[in-house]
């Protein structure tokens, strides 16, 4: 792709009205658009982002055998009123009345939904275990959207829903999604850690929150540094491999500040392996048992003969917001360099011929070497401007491909410029650095 | 994939709600459930499909060069208010107020969102052609939802919109969606004949309905039969070649009935190559110049120094829409047998086993062909009840992969019964059925 062909409106300055650094970095890029208050247009470098985080996501729900559907965006208000949440939910809910006065809503979430889609197709405990899941645009009215996507008024989430007959088969559901979350955030190259969350009102059951460290967070935690050292190598999707991996990750206090006890933290965590500090949530997980089942009577038959209220769970990512926190974890504001993870990058390589226009050999050298690095799949934007370098640096390194390779006075002969943004650049030839990439590709 | 693990609630008879179809299949075979009414949950079945209509869309607009964004579902009034649109749209625009009572609304169509980041982000002549489409869910609150998905509420599209500085670059744009649109429909197996239709209250201008004969359409279409022997083949992504290809296409009259003319039908087309029948809408290309451009001032610096407002078109395709408009045109309800194209089908094939109580060794066989299936990235689904022959049959049929192989008592040795869905039986070894399949794979 050419630079000069994309729609990547990048702006000089940092955009005076964002607050955190995702927010500065995707306006100053043109990842999004503002379309009104908390609400964002993705324009080509976003979208393309954020797509890739959504394959990631549905890869892993797919593994753990979610199979994924899509409820509409517009909800009748009925079902609210069947579980009793639509005179609680306040105004963070966007009601809407249709040309026939009837009460509609635009889906700030989806139990009641996928309720009603069980309820009515599903009979026996034989169907069971079911997971499915969807990736939709949400709604939530907030009161003072802000921090860009961080905190908009619409935004992109997965959604899953788990649905069994007894309490431990819904902790298996549970445990899935919870190596699945572990998974996921790992191919995203971010350190997520699954933090103890309180239930709220729901009470009663089984809730965590996955958590990036990041000082803009809204989130206050409290860990065990040691939980930072874990990870879910080895786990199989079987009960006791999953039940290990919870264990292990319970072992150790962290707990976000709702949960938060000092005389518990003091007790269960020595002072050197105390942490205190902010993070993001990027998914939470959460165990309601019959909530809604019982409140919109979704029941099966049980052997025997009997019927039951089936038991759920419920399991969000928050997929736009993804790429805000991907942000905050890994652009250096102050040298402005951001390097995309290779699994999400928007590109794999930025070629950076110097062009000038008495010569534009180098550009031609870089068409050429698009044309290899396209053979072996590798993603390629090319500055075609005739900027100077340091010019071309900069808007390179906030585009942010994860590699660099610079086609200059210096890249005589077979051997070219290259370097990791940010990094130190090494002269190799142009097959070891398709070896490099490829490497990477492969383990993402 | 096991028919017993996945999702798809079949019923026994068609639902009597449903009037044509498609809507009598979709309902059938738990592709999608009514929400509300004109509002669709997409469950995995019609999921899948869906999706795979979407990717081959998006291909084709990458391939002339379009750029893929994503703009919002809510709208702010203020730019409706810009072109005038706001008053004129009448109830078919769902108006909302958020909590700080500001006018908003679902997007029916998106010609003041693009024009907005048009003008917020391009400045000169220099960055055209822009090329932008995004696939996005729409509302559009109709006075009577009715055809379930065909004519819902709540739907899915694909949305283009070009900019151009001439009428002439501007045609050259649309010409390039005029060849994408007929690769798209080809690719769906679907023959869709652009004709000529009316501009509306616009005016002036250039538009062309792409449409699909079936019974149950709701465009009456006028053509010349011969039309139906063209296809874009050879056609270039070059002006020339372009205009060749429509030229081609308009030297036969074709018109929806908006623009229907009884003496110039009578005077183009002689009596045996008349065709009068219904056909169904699944894409509409549409130059309007600067109407939006004008009335939101999206200019551009010209060469030499004049600024002018940009030439726009778009480009729509009904994405959900084309599910039902595939089944309309391959569904054989009299037999009750759907063969979906391959290159969207669900599954590529179902393997049905003969099973009873006392005899698993035809699903053992059954896995044992899907490993190697799988092996040839040939997707499969299969049918693990153990019902008998002919409801199965019937189910499969009904689900629609455009392969089946029966493992029964005939299966000894090698060969296998294999059919197309619908055709006579063949004895073919596994190897022969892989090789047919994957052949039709390549041509998709």
């Amino acid at each position: 792709m050419l630079l000069s062909k994309s729609f990547i409106p990048i702006l000089k300055d940092n955009p005076s009205e964002a607050k955190i650094k995702s927010h500065q970095l995707m306006l100053r890029v043109g990842m999004i658009k503002q379309a009104s208050a908390g609400i964002y247009s993705w324009l080509p470098l976003g979208f393309k982002i954020m797509k890739k985080i959504e394959d990631i996501v549905r890869q892993e729900q797919n593994k753990i055998g979610a199979q994924e559907i899509l409820m509409p965006t517009i909800q009748s208000s009925e079902i609210w009123k069947e579980s009793g949440r639509y005179d609680d939910y306040g105004e963070e809910m966007l009601r809407i009345k249709d040309r026939q006065n009837r009460e509609m809503l635009y889906g700030p979430t989806n139990e009641e939904q996928v309720t009603e889609i069980f309820r009515s197709s599903f009979k026996s405990y034989k169907s069971l275990p079911q997971l499915l899941y969807h990736i939709q645009w949400k709604f939530r009215d907030e009161i003072r959207p802000r921090f860009g996507i961080m905190r908009g008024r619409e935004f992109y989430m997965k959604d899953a829903y788990s649905f069994d007959v007894t309490d431990e088969d819904a902790f298996y559901s549970y445990n899935k999604f919870f190596l699945s979350y572990l998974r996921t955030f790992k191919r995203l190259s971010l350190t997520a850690i699954p933090m103890a969350a309180d239930t709220g009102p729901i009470g009663g059951n089984l809730s965590h929150e996955f958590i990036i460290l990041a000082d803009t967070g809204e989130s206050k935690i409290f860990t065990d540094k040691r939980v930072f050292d874990l990870n879910s190598e080895g786990t199989k999707l079987e009960k006791s491999s999953l039940e290990q991996l919870r264990t292990k990750y319970e072992q150790y206090y962290s707990v976000t500040d709702e949960k938060f006890n000092n005389d518990e933290f003091e007790k269960m965590v020595t002072e050197e392996n105390r942490l205190i500090t902010k993070g993001i949530e990027v998914g939470h997980i959460f165990y309601f048992g019959d909530k809604y089942s019982k409140a919109m009577s979704a029941a099966v038959d049980l052997p025997g003969g009997k019927k039951d209220f089936v038991k759920m769970g419920s399991y969000g990512i928050g997929v736009s917001r993804l790429v805000g926190a991907i942000i905050e974890a890994k652009y250096d504001d102050k040298n402005e360099i951001m390097k995309w993870p290779l699994s999400v990058a928007p590109y794999d390589v930025a070629l950076i011929p110097m062009i000038n226009k008495n010569d534009t050999s180098a550009l031609e050298k870089a068409n050429n070497i698009n044309n290899e690095l396209i053979k072996h799949k590798i993603d390629v934007i090319i500055d075609d401007t005739d900027e100077n370098f340091s010019s071309k640096i900069k808007k390179m390194n906030l585009i942010g491909a994860p590699y660099q390779i610079i086609i200059g006075k210096k890249s005589d002969g077979d051997l070219l410029e290259f370097n990791e943004t940010g990094g130190d650049t090494q002269n190799l030839s142009l097959d070891k650095i398709i070896e490099i990439i490829t490497k990477q590709k492969v383990t993402n």
